[in-house]
């Protein structure tokens, strides 16, 4: 199996963003909120979506299966506040929700939080339990910086996140650690947030013990780790010079990388730093990067032929495609095991 | 030769900084400011704080020269205003000037800028004046990011930043865009603030036209690039997206990076991906990564023996080991052909 961690419905029918602008609108002009059942999306629509962009591409590379999450440049955090994040949160867990009925073996759940800045996080845990009980999510969507590029809430480890670890622990749910939309001029969202989050939060892990608070927790750092990797001796020096254990030992039984790296020079510096434990297939497609190569022909985000192409025997590969996540998201090979996959 | 294109005075006389202690104090308590001449540091304690530190290892690892500015770290920037940056830099810049002038085989100076947040960056050209007038520099440091970690400033090819880029144009100087030490509690300054500040700079010159207007500006981009080489695919792709020339052409006459990355898989993927036009050798010893990796039983800084063990050949090699910074930085050049070198 062919198991893509990471994906957003992109292309979600224009009726969902166009609610969202009423609502980014009525929260600027101060007036009320528009009704969520004031959006309708047919079933219809969610196929079109799908069938003509992820079930395409899916099918056209091979892949089985996506873990699938609302777009994540839309959970947009920082606009208005909890009630504001809340109703939004709620509405894109319920279109994952039905994508994940439409299409079973395609697209397993993963939802966003309803996070809003200067917001203790325990409030986003009633939404998390919704998600789990009524969604059956395989993960969640955790934003280290839900300000949107100004940085204002406390690192990973600090104690202001526990109460949604606890929960996590208790559902046995990883969370993939994935910013949004920057608000900060400075940051290009997709070409530098993404990647300093990732960077950011793999060293807030490091300069801490988190895990051995919560040693079952386990993160996803999308975008093959932002920095990390090319910058291992960095962080192996780092680690030593701040009494932490050797990297595997302090951090590689809770944090993953995902393989979002768009090209093979990449893929090969990732698949031969990290172990391969420690690696999730998965592409972000159709996401940041849509464009052909002209170099390859084929999509940037075609990551399926970088892993190919990678120098990693069968059993390694098929651990990156498909062995890793079913450790990872043990609610995904609970789900897989129950469609006899 | 081998020319270290990065390297800070991070080993200076601990007066060095028990005086910036006081000026600091002094900014919090709201008392006067130290005078600059409560600092007395001897030729003797700058000759032992490099035999024992800097120098050793250019000896012992075979480097030639290094271009040497003060520590990045203490630069602080966010630290008072204008006139307590402006002090401090200037002090800092002195003592650069007394180690170029004592070791000028060994050490070409380069200089920090007064910079403070929210003060137009125009009031850093008389200390950029002096330091190319009275002390010879041959290139600056430009932080991107002033506050520390809180991104205040606008983005590298905003209109705020011209009349520097004016000067730097007019006296043919290279900028390193080097962030100084982070007061973000988010990020570690050395494990992700520096990183970050490296793909954002990236990021931002790409997503803009700014060499357009100075075609002949140049900045040279630390830490191997931070995410960037990592990211070379996901970087071509979004400047397609976002309908700019390809990276050779858009910003690659403009741009250099840096072969501070501290293990050898990563040094094998800058010198592949990025054009050996664009690598300048640099090790950034003393700094933020001084312990010896286990592995290798060298020290994780000791860049040269990666570019060694590079699949370069040895005209890539001198290029990257001296022929690029003499082009890089036309200063150097014209002080080592003076010196007959």
């Amino acid at each position: 199996m062919i198991i893509d961690a990471h994906g957003h419905f992109t292309t979600a029918p224009p009726a969902l963003e166009a609610w969202r602008r009423r609502q980014i609108a009525a929260v600027q002009d101060g007036t009320p909120q528009p009704r969520p059942d004031a959006l309708s999306i047919g079933d219809d629509e969610l196929r079109e979506a799908l069938e003509t962009h992820q079930l395409r591409q899916m099918r056209a590379r091979g892949h089985d299966l996506t873990i699938f999450s609302p777009r994540a440049i839309f959970m947009a955090h920082h606009v208005g506040d909890f009630q504001v994040s809340a109703t939004w949160a709620a509405i894109c867990n319920e279109v994952i929700h039905r994508v994940a009925t439409l299409y079973p073996r395609h697209f397993a759940p993963a939802a966003m939080l309803p996070q809003s800045p200067g917001v203790d996080p325990a409030t986003c845990i009633p939404e998390l339990e919704r998600c789990v009980r009524d969604h059956g999510v395989v993960a969640v969507n955790l934003n280290p910086d839900p300000s949107g590029g100004h940085w204002t809430s406390p690192p990973l480890p600090d104690r202001h996140w526990y109460p949604l670890y606890e929960k996590l622990v208790e559902h046995d749910l990883p969370a993939m650690i994935h910013v949004s939309q920057s608000c900060n001029a400075c940051f290009h969202t997709t070409g530098a947030h993404y990647l300093n989050a990732d960077t950011t939060a793999f060293m807030q892990c490091l300069d801490s013990d988190l895990f051995r608070d919560f040693p079952t927790l386990r993160f996803v750092i999308p975008h093959g780790g932002g920095a990390v990797p090319y910058h291992w001796g960095r962080f192996r020096g780092l680690a030593m010079a701040l009494g932490k254990p050797p990297l595997p030992e302090h951090l590689l039984g809770n944090i993953f990388f995902d393989t979002c790296v768009y090209h093979q020079p990449g893929i090969d510096l990732l698949t031969k730093v990290v172990p391969v434990h420690n690696l999730l297939f998965a592409s972000e497609m159709v996401g940041a990067v849509r464009g052909i190569d002209p170099d390859t022909g084929h999509h940037f985000d075609d990551t399926r032929r970088y892993i190919d192409a990678a120098a990693l025997d069968p059993v390694a590969k098929a651990l990156v495609f498909e062995g890793n996540a079913r450790r990872v998201y043990p609610r995904l090979d609970q789900l897989l095991l129950a469609q006899g996959r």
